[in-house]
């Protein structure tokens, strides 16, 4: 069985910050491939200005768009209570925390302000998004996946981080540290991964499998021109990986190629 | 030599957070022992109120105490500017960030609020306090370092920031992470971690050593009355660490007994 066969058996999966670059092509590549999950919920800051994702919903009509501002709580529980309409007892299978800015600035020009603003958008947003939608993953979860097995999976209840190896202190030296002289980002997607890892420990009593993964170097806004890899190709990989999850990846931090990175 | 004797040699340390537990053991420490350094920069947010340090300074005229809050960017900018009269030419050997605090919340608890007030005191002003204290550093580091060697050391120049095991993302697991759910600190020190990698790969052209290391469980008001280590058994520890710091040491996370920790 391909693990793309996986996203079928999915009742809904939502991906936040879904208007351009990987959310915009995960929702694409999920309504689009031959195995897409019932509901595919998108969500977006300003849904008027997300051109592109309305024009994929009107081709595909298990595209769902709602307005989710992710460092804003009101808007999150807002959001939150839409979801739980439209999934309704299903609950919510698969939560993928896309949502992410890139505040560039070295340590000349780093600030407190850019410091904060990037770790609020790429680290407490997934926290505190995760913490609302979890009644409907638990609620998934309760149901025991695909065929009532019981076994993590994203059939039955996930919540997967969009991280960067730029977040890996590890891999924080020599060359590649050098070239990538992000403070803001580099201290939010450290911060991510130990959001990840924590929220991996409180969520395994559900069931509710939580791991965080390394989409590559993509030519999005973010990426910019030179990365090797298209979106489309970056979000096939990471989706194969994404629906093979089983519970020895859980609290994980994996390569778009599925290998295990270094913290 | 005892590595404690290369403190003798340091004509300058400043640690900031010096009006209770590891800040101020660290200065009563260096005060008493037999090595202790030319001048001892004590830095806390309210003088006045600092009463024990206040004693200690009385009784040794090396103890020089500033007034410094670390998340307000004038207080830092001021607090160089009366270090830099202080220090003169000579500039400043050691910068330990030693401040910080723990927002304690679990998964249920946690609100950004919480995350974004940790994250800036323990990541970000160790961050920003480096960057105002940097020509200082490099004052000190541009004479060379005992005996004008050159080599990497705390005689020459360093900072040293003081994290947590906590802060490690891998350890974040099983039985330790179960026993201490704190997501707005455990975030907080990895970003640090972070910072401290990016720092050192930054400070390195300069010729200032940084690195991050980890005081044990400590009798403090932070780590409670159950913690294994006394405040004097921690300090103790560390400074022969960081007395002995060299090259092989930049860009490290070392435990308070000198063994390197993992990301």
């Amino acid at each position: 069985m391909s693990a793309a066969v996986n996203f079928k058996k999915c009742g809904s999966v939502l991906v936040t910050g879904a208007s351009r670059g990987l959310g915009l092509q995960i929702v694409e590549s999920l309504a689009s491939g031959g195995f897409s999950p019932g509901k595919i919920i998108a969500t977006v800051r300003q849904p008027a200005s997300a051109q592109k994702l309305q024009e994929l919903a009107e081709k595909h009509p298990n595209i769902h768009i709602i307005t989710l501002d992710v460092v804003n709580q009101e808007s999150i529980d807002k959001s939150a209570e839409e979801v739980a309409r439209l999934v309704q007892e299903e609950g919510l299978n698969c939560l993928i925390n896309n949502a992410g800015i890139n505040v560039v600035a070295d340590f000349n020009t780093v600030t407190a302000e850019k410091m904060i603003e990037n770790f609020h958008t790429n680290a407490v947003a997934p926290l505190m998004i995760t913490k609302a939608f979890l009644p409907l993953l638990k609620q998934a979860a309760s149901r025991g996946g695909a065929g009532g097995s019981g076994s993590m999976s994203i059939q039955r209840a996930a919540v997967i981080n969009m991280t960067s190896l730029l977040g890996s202190v590890e891999l924080a030296w020599g060359e590649r540290a050098n070239n990538f002289k992000w403070y803001p980002y580099r201290t939010s997607k450290s911060a991510l991964n130990m959001v990840s890892r924590c929220m991996a420990v409180d969520l395994e009593p559900d069931g509710i499998l939580c791991m965080a993964i390394h989409p590559g170097w993509v030519r999005t806004d973010m990426g910019g021109s030179q990365a090797p890899l298209s979106p489309k190709e970056s979000v096939s990989a990471m989706l194969s990986v994404i629906a093979a999850l089983t519970e020895k990846d859980h609290g994980s931090f994996l390569n778009f190629t599925g290998e295990a990175l270094p913290w």
